[in-house]
């Protein structure tokens, strides 16, 4: 059975420097546990680990690892030896090494590719490093349609070696164009005499070398493919997504939408959190941190608007905070639910009224419940406190009651409109989520507040 | 090139009654789809699609609906029916139905079983609902070590109807251990008369049919695996996990640390969101709002303790909301990059001292930031405001700013120690942000603010 690494065990082999050990530990590892593994260690040790990998495992690991890691490592190769390594990875993953690399070593490496090689790369410069032509490999299994299925079973066996997958073989008519999908099962079963055209799925999924990746991996995922092809408008294909860049694709985009939902900047470059420094960190944050304190300019004028109410009655400042909570913690509920419905597909927009009704029931029922809560704390809380002889306990814990409450409905509502809205204007609905919400209900909170305040006791 | 389903078009057949042509519709379609078109139709549009699907297209769409969903078919189904399909599904599918069906009914459609497929149900009911053997489908192919891997193709071949997949083949000892694993690529280029167990992986990835499910999921996709064996202390196979099983798991697991993330019980039953009453929204959502609500009890009697200094001091009163939102904002940063760091394993617990060292610098330059922000809010927004003699706007200035700087840094390293924690005590990191890190850091904020403003105005 499979042992995976323990990092211990990797840290002592290193420290130990014999190379044979090393070789013949990682020698029976996965490529994804070495990936894993050496995220965690120094520029030196990587490069040790890699040097002591066997050309597959060395190839399919230096793969794996994110790009900066990539770039650390290929800085410290020699022209010939960078070439060799990225020349035996597929040509999308090696495009996307060699666009980062300076103008100069770029070419370099490409003078020692062959012809075929250098004209795959060149062709993925063309794409936009968010298409899903970006993630294409030239490395498929290719068939003509009037092959019969046993000489199309011996060429996957020829090419087993070269190409990602023979799972999946694609039946290419004379005009390059993709005409049809065959599953290596289906070959398998069918009469060795049968063309390829007969056995063929004509009905394939696809996605165009222009599209954005991430509904193309979501594709591949909802349909349990083995590969995906990237065809051009005219029907060619120029390389097939696997499963592997799926994964990384959609892992990538749910990194972006976390980031978009805590209040960091959507920048598409995505790092793990180790590996950025400290002022990288700082400008991704600063900026959504000061949007909002902005955005808290309005309730802090709502409250110098009303600085004679609480002048006159202070004990209201006491419960600012417990209108300000429970609405952003009722409308992050709301807001996170409506946000991931839609991400998931649960929830569409043709659902708002539906939506909205329910959210307003749920919401009456949350309202209930937190009056009661708000009522017994003031007169439990508060019973100590200052309160002019006009006025009775009761009376600010019924004020502050009914200002929860409403403000519980409205912020319910708010948070589940603002991701309806922002999907019907085609923007991201984690965008208007989390601190951004708070901020936002704290003002209808803190208005609502003090309106029911004003009334209730007649001030002003 | 396949179509997928435009709901439009299913809405139109379905009000056109007319069978043929949405016969004909669907039969052009994945199950992937149709699963899809389901979830957004009432109960009898489900039966009358279900109805025109035909054999191995209507199980395989049974199957990939929610439970929910399955049961409110099952209902309709008279018990001929019903065990027909469900003996027609993989025993974890099926056993997963059955064990929420009454115990007369379970029976009666048992009873319609052979008797193989009884003892796959029965030995399903003793794996727990969330471990890897509640998702191990029997179906899966088997050879023999000695056999020659010629023989082998042509069982595959043979099988290859029956079984989940034939491009993993499992390969079990007389004593049912499971021996290897090899794939038919392999297969398909070794030597034909090259025994089975000269072939196969012997270091093959499993499950332990007791495991948690998450990480089995996690492992398969990390691997890039086609099947997952679950196997028995003593090593005999039970069954496969498929992908199609692992991107289930997965996405249960991430809807239930979104639901944690967001302050939403965390219970194990997961249902889209429209298919949920009000009561039982209300239910899932009234405990976290409430448990906030009473840790909200602790801010509200820090501010009662400064009642008399709000008193003396009205402007202070209102810049709480500044104070408590630029806590919860940056807090809510840094634990939400925590969070997903550990998530993704981007970060580790060994790593510490190096995030906290990172969190306090991003923190000071945040607070920096902050520091101004605030001076220049109170010096533009309260001009108005009464001050008494003894007391400078620039001097209020300067305690709003100074009791944020410190708000910030505490807010950032409780933000970043609360997920690291809950790690270290083997809790899901998760649980300690969103609203409920919100909630927390409001009580280092008012603190902060009033200890700060007592200290700089020499108040009681």
């Amino acid at each position: 059975m499979y042992q995976s690494i323990r990092q211990d065990d990797l840290f002592d082999l290193l420290a130990g420097q014999d190379e044979h050990d090393l070789r013949s530990y990682l020698a029976s590892k996965k490529a994804a546990d070495i990936v894993d593994a050496i995220e965690h260690l120094r520029g030196r040790q990587v490069r040790t680990v890699l040097a002591a990998l066997d050309g597959a495992q060395k190839v399919e690991t230096f793969t794996g690892l994110d790009i900066d890691l990539q770039l650390g490592v290929a800085e410290r190769l020699d022209t010939h030896q960078l070439s060799d390594l990225l020349a035996s990875m597929p040509a999308d993953d090696a495009a996307r090494v060699l666009s980062r690399l300076g103008r100069r070593r770029r070419e370099a490496v490409l003078a020692g590719f062959d012809r075929a090689e250098r004209e795959a790369i060149a062709a993925h410069a063309t794409y936009g490093p968010e298409s899903a032509g970006a993630y294409a490999s030239p490395r498929y299994a290719v068939l003509t349609p009037d092959m019969s299925t046993a000489d199309a079973l011996a060429r996957l066996k020829a090419e087993a070696r070269q190409v990602e997958t023979i799972y999946d073989a694609y039946v290419v008519a004379d005009d390059r164009r993709l005409v049809g999908v065959v599953e290596l099962s289906r070959l398998l079963t069918a009469q060795p005499k049968a063309p390829v055209s007969e056995v063929m799925a004509r009905d394939f999924v696809s996605a165009s070398v222009d599209e954005d990746r991430e509904p193309a991996a979501e594709r591949m995922r909802k349909y349990g493919l083995l590969s995906l092809p990237v065809i051009t408008v005219e029907g060619a294909v120029v390389g097939i997504m696997t499963p592997r860049d799926a994964d990384e694709i959609l892992k990538d985009e749910l990194r972006e939408d976390a980031d978009r939902f805590v209040a960091l900047t959507d920048t598409a470059v995505e790092m793990p959190y180790m590996r950025q420094s400290v002022l990288a960190h700082f400008r991704r944050r600063v900026g959504w941190v000061l949007s909002l304190a902005a955005l808290g300019l309005i309730s802090g004028y709502i409250l110098h608007v009303y600085e004679d109410v609480i002048a006159a009655l202070v004990i209201l400042a006491l419960y600012i905070p417990t209108i300000a909570d429970s609405g952003g913690n009722v409308g992050t509920q709301s807001s996170s639910l409506i946000v991931r419905g839609l991400a998931l597909g649960d929830v569409r927009l043709r659902d708002t009224g539906r939506i909205l009704a329910k959210e307003f029931a749920v919401a009456l029922l949350l309202a209930g419940v937190l009056f009661l809560f708000a009522l017994l704390k003031v007169l439990f809380l508060s019973n100590a406190s200052d309160v002019p002889a006009n006025i009775t306990l009761l009376n600010v814990g019924l004020a502050v009651g009914i200002a929860i409450a409403i403000q519980v409905v409205v912020a319910t509502l708010v948070g589940a409109m603002l991701p309806l809205g922002a999907r019907l204007m085609r923007q991201d609905p984690a965008l208007v989520s989390g601190p951004a919400l708070t901020t936002l209900v704290d003002i209808t909170g803190l208005f609502i507040y003090f309106q029911v305040c004003t009334l209730f006791f007649g001030l002003r």
